[in-house]
């Protein structure tokens, strides 16, 4: 399938479950530049889901985010119940502004559903020269640390930092072991998954991933990757007044929906730090010092690597997911 | 000891060795408060280290720190050559206004030594309501994911979230699986070290603390943990033109000092984020949660427990290094 094909097939697919256009058109471009990326625990794997949200009238397929500012140097989207492409989408440029004027400034967004990576709007504040956090709770998978019943959501963390000419450096790293996305394909393929990823609904040892669905995944690298999940918590929930993990699964009362809940983005721009002409130059010293070593890449480089492919040889998806989408239609 | 005969232990060992009683005073808080919360790796365990560098005349104990606003939310504070606890002690109340301000506000630290934790910094901006983030790179301890020699620093990454009646929640984390502190001390007292702490000079597995020293420490977690290692090259040192890991020694040109470079903070209002009277409690849910479950805890609560005890009944340090100590006088 071309990346175009998949891009039609997945905006019909949400138009015929309830999503106007522009709602549709933006989750769509997510979703493919994932599938283009060969993530494809983020890619049309997602597409069911946002479906469903929309089908039970819990996500607003036909959303209007609103843009209001806090103070100066914050911004705040409520993405009026919909999916967070399109409220991500018009909040981009208000953003990348507010940061060049005051050096560093903070995006909430409220009132929303996330079923994407956060790669892409990290990526793209790299690309007008901006460097950027991104941070959003889900559900409670991740047991906290010392504990067993799952607390935390997968609460990934994106961070990306501009280059002048290659793509920016970017990573978008789950605060477990293993994205929940990654272990739900593991379990769909009949494949087991490592013993740190998580363990059973009584705190035990299992390297079969429908155990650890039922029971927590594990925090990566132990205490210090729980402190992480808990932080995005704080950041993306408690802060800015949205739903913690625990509170999502609740709002979400077993209907399997995508999470409701909010996102916040930090952008900083590297030009107001006091080093305007040597930063990006500087940042190159580093990344040459890691590639000069065999065995090193760069986070993000071989999702860039995968794109181009994609691009000119287009992508595979599974039969059986290609069939549950068209079940959709 | 007790905590105030330490401190005036500290003060005096720092005046004769080339402070000036600002510098001294501010270097002393900070050993001390690590100290009293029984985190020895950064209490007087670090004043010989503090010594040296004046000694060598390569920091300056008579430094007079320099603010200057970049951006309407960015400070840069220069710490003219000298260590970081008075430059951090002088612009704590303008990052604290600057952020209420704009909700947001960086402070970027240049020109000045680092060699104490960064928690008590970011505890004290939750003390004042915010929430905070700090980072710093070191000297080159930590292989890149892939190789096998030292490229970033230990790299801590400090967060703290206000509480309204407990000591604000705080972590300060290395980017390493172990504080180059304990890895130092268990040389110090001939003890081994787990096998995930470091690797030789060679890429060889070791749990002999010496020959990680010799070699490379590793990353928490994995590549995540070389990411986040990362992530403070690029925000403590080209973003704000201050050194990297790798340029801070060959500044030190094999001294043994302590690193020369930089720091940034980030502080947040949350009381700027949209929900100004829900946030604290909020937050205390989600404590909640994660406390109902028996064998967790918060990051930092042992500290503060540390602390009360330590007020009372002072405390212990090796005879060794009270010799050292003594002999630096």
């Amino acid at each position: 399938m071309s990346l175009e094909e998949a891009h039609a097939l997945a905006t019909k697919c949400l138009l015929l479950n309830g999503c106007d256009e522009a709602n549709a058109r933006a989750a769509a471009d997510r979703m493919i530049q994932a599938e283009g990326d060969l993530c494809h625990s983020h890619g049309l794997f997602r597409l069911p889901w946002y479906a469903a949200g929309v089908k039970s009238g819990r996500a607003n397929g036909k959303a209007k985010p609103r843009l209001e500012q806090l103070a100066p140097a914050v911004i705040r989207v409520d993405g009026d119940g919909g999916f967070a492409p399109l409220g991500q989408a018009i909040a981009h440029q208000p953003l990348v502004d507010c940061a060049r004027e005051n050096g560093i400034a903070a995006l909430a967004f409220v009132n929303m559903f996330h079923v994407a990576a956060m790669w892409p709007e990290v990526e793209k504040l790299a690309l007008d020269g901006l460097c950027a956090f991104a941070f959003t709770p889900s559900y409670p998978y991740v047991a906290p640390a010392g504990g067993i019943k799952p607390v935390f959501g997968t609460n990934p963390m994106g961070f990306a930092w501009p280059r002048a000419d290659a793509p920016p450096m970017v990573f978008d790293q789950s605060a477990a072991t293993m994205a929940r996305g990654e272990i739900q394909i593991a379990a769909r393929d009949g494949r087991s998954v490592p013993d740190n990823v998580g363990i059973g609904p009584d705190g035990e040892a299992t390297t079969d991933p429908n155990v650890v669905l039922a029971g927590a995944q594990l925090s990566f690298g132990g205490y210090k990757g729980a402190s992480l999940a808990m932080m995005v918590e704080l950041l993306a929930g408690a802060m800015i007044g949205e739903f913690l993990s625990i509170e999502s699964i609740q709002d979400d009362a077993g209907e399997g929906g995508p999470p409701k809940g909010g996102e916040l983005i930090l952008a900083l721009d590297p030009a107001r730090f006091g080093d305007p002409s040597g930063f990006l130059a500087h940042g190159e010293k580093l990344f040459e010092a890691i590639l000069a070593q065999e065995g090193t890449r760069l986070p993000g480089a071989r999702r860039f690597e995968n794109r181009e492919k994609s691009a000119e040889s287009g992508i595979d998806i599974p039969q059986s997911l290609h069939e549950s989408i068209l079940d959709l239609m």
